[in-house]
């Protein structure tokens, strides 16, 4: 079959892979209704993470169980089902508190942006839709195996409350879908920070109800001043750079809570400055299988509709302009029809 | 009169002084029933801040109100009253939310190792019992100034929940407050870090169910085992040195909340580390303030006796021999009659 392989930096390729095999009794093949790519493949992408290449790339994923190993007792063939990027047995204690990424046994989904994946665990890491969802929610469902859960866990970690403050620090996939969190946990203003025409209309399609477009210094003033001098109750810091934490930290309100989604690449806090700030920090990898029944039922209820996410479709032989695009910003988030 | 002056590292003396006036028309002047010295006040004294010697020292404090200045009114002459250590107004914004201690006009609180002392924003920062408390409640009642209060914020900070598995880092006084304010959130499990007898009998009278002697990895190996493997959901630093911070982060379990009250010197978190851990931090300067009315009842309803925490009284005079008796560890916290 097709697969998508990591060779180097800026070295993506659609090739020709072996099929995935059931590899242990926990396993499940599943056959993909669509894949797409991830903010987070970027930095290999850009040479900014250390990788064995070649890597098996894709770990957001939904569709059909081809087959099980023999110790899955809950998940069967046939079956639509969604996983969290993040293999979880959801029965060990740190599942039981709701952390599934860190799960006593947990390991990143790969090799899913292809028509055919092996999921791990497929017990503890599968939700299973009671019946086969129509063919327009799979963009929708798709999103909350990892950019919708991801932005979910932010406006949790953030405490976000209904009729807080929050403010939204990047304009990416994830970033959108933290504005919709925000919007479905009722937050009373929501400031997205863009700098981009069509994210900014999406971003207030999701429920934001103010736009910075200024960045640094300016674009802290600007949240001051939105904020009558006080500052966020809520910030969702969803890019993961120095200067965006940055941005993040100054715009937060004394006892406030940032919920850290981007992976930090070059962050680093000064403990006593950070102490003085009074700004609470909680992020890491969401623990998206906790959300996923809750974030499912959204989708089919037709409550939410984070597959408008996507803003571009491509054939999975077409992937590395998928990659190309993102990298470029000129799309927000690729689908790949496999 | 006499009051406390450090005038350089391990040089601290009780000296003549001139008496506090009203300076500002929010000014109070207070006659001590009692004060003390603070964990705080060691890293001064141990010459690991930089400080301008001379320096008047004690920031904890209670007594009967001597003279307002003319713009003070709810706070009367005659009336007994306990202030933060971090002077507010109790009206901007940051203290509405509960966050006193990044009120807009705060200030820190100083020489109140004397028998007199000025309160900047009286009717903000202080508050009135509604009759003279009983003598033997003085020492309760100084210890919500500060090291209660702070003791409370960290196990708020650290979201202690009925039920749920504490660890306390740090066996000064502040962490022995941590225990209280922990069993007083009514935790499941209080595990207290201390190597000292009588730290360890104090801990267990506030509450500990546990003590932990070991630090480091084995510190770390035996809360694992109490843990079953998991760690604690919420940990209290009340220390601040990098190896009680490193200690704090592996003590607790994924999703978990730090609350950070010890003042870090020489900490740094690598932002990617910290993500990857999945630990949530939330600290800074305590807003005793939000806490205090609330404290104050619970002592003068004889609900805890924070005061036993005092385990050294000196005359004001042999102030010298306080500090030194709590930087050698000989003394927990050391009261001060004036």
């Amino acid at each position: 079959m097709l697969g998508t392989i990591l060779h180097g930096a800026c070295d993506v390729r659609c090739e020709e892979v072996p099929e995935p095999k059931i590899l242990k009794p926990t396993d499940a093949i599943i056959r993909l209704s669509a894949t797409c790519i991830c903010g987070s493949d970027l930095w290999p992408f850009r040479g900014l993470n250390d990788v064995e290449a070649p890597m098996a790339m894709g770990h957001e994923y939904c569709g059909i169980v081809e087959e099980v190993g023999s110790a899955v007792t809950s998940i069967k063939p046939g079956q639509f089902v969604v996983g969290s990027f993040c293999i979880s047995d959801n029965t060990c204690p740190h599942c039981r508190f709701g952390f599934q990424s860190s799960c006593e046994q947990h390991e990143f989904m790969t090799g899913a942006q292809a028509p055919l994946a092996r999921v791990p665990l497929a017990d503890g890491t599968l939700v299973a839709t009671a019946e086969l969802p129509s063919d327009d929610l799979i963009p929708s469902l798709l999103a909350t195996s990892d950019v919708l859960g991801t932005g979910w866990y932010a406006a949790e970690a953030a405490r976000v409350q209904p009729g807080s403050t929050v403010v939204v620090v990047g304009d990416g996939a994830v970033g959108l879908m933290g504005v919709l969190a925000a919007n479905q946990r009722e937050a009373g203003r929501i400031i997205a920070m863009s700098r981009h025409k069509t994210r900014q209309d999406l971003a207030l399609e999701y429920g934001a109800t103010d736009i910075v477009s200024e960045r640094g210094d300016k674009g802290v003033a600007q949240i001051k001043e939105l904020t009558k001098g006080v500052g966020a109750d809520s910030v969702l810091e969803c890019v993961g750079t120095k200067e965006s934490m940055t941005q993040a930290l100054q715009c937060a309100r004394p006892g406030s809570m940032i919920g850290c989604v981007g992976v930090p690449h070059g962050v680093q806090f000064d403990g006593q400055q950070l102490f003085l700030s009074q700004r609470g920090l909680l992020g890491g990898p969401a623990p998206v299988r906790h959300f996923l029944p809750h974030l499912i039922n959204l989708v089919l209820e037709r409550k939410i509709n984070p597959g408008k996410v996507f803003d571009l479709e491509l054939p999975l032989a077409d992937v590395a302009k998928g990659y190309q695009a993102m990298d470029e910003r000129s799309a927000v988030k690729v689908l790949l029809r496999v």
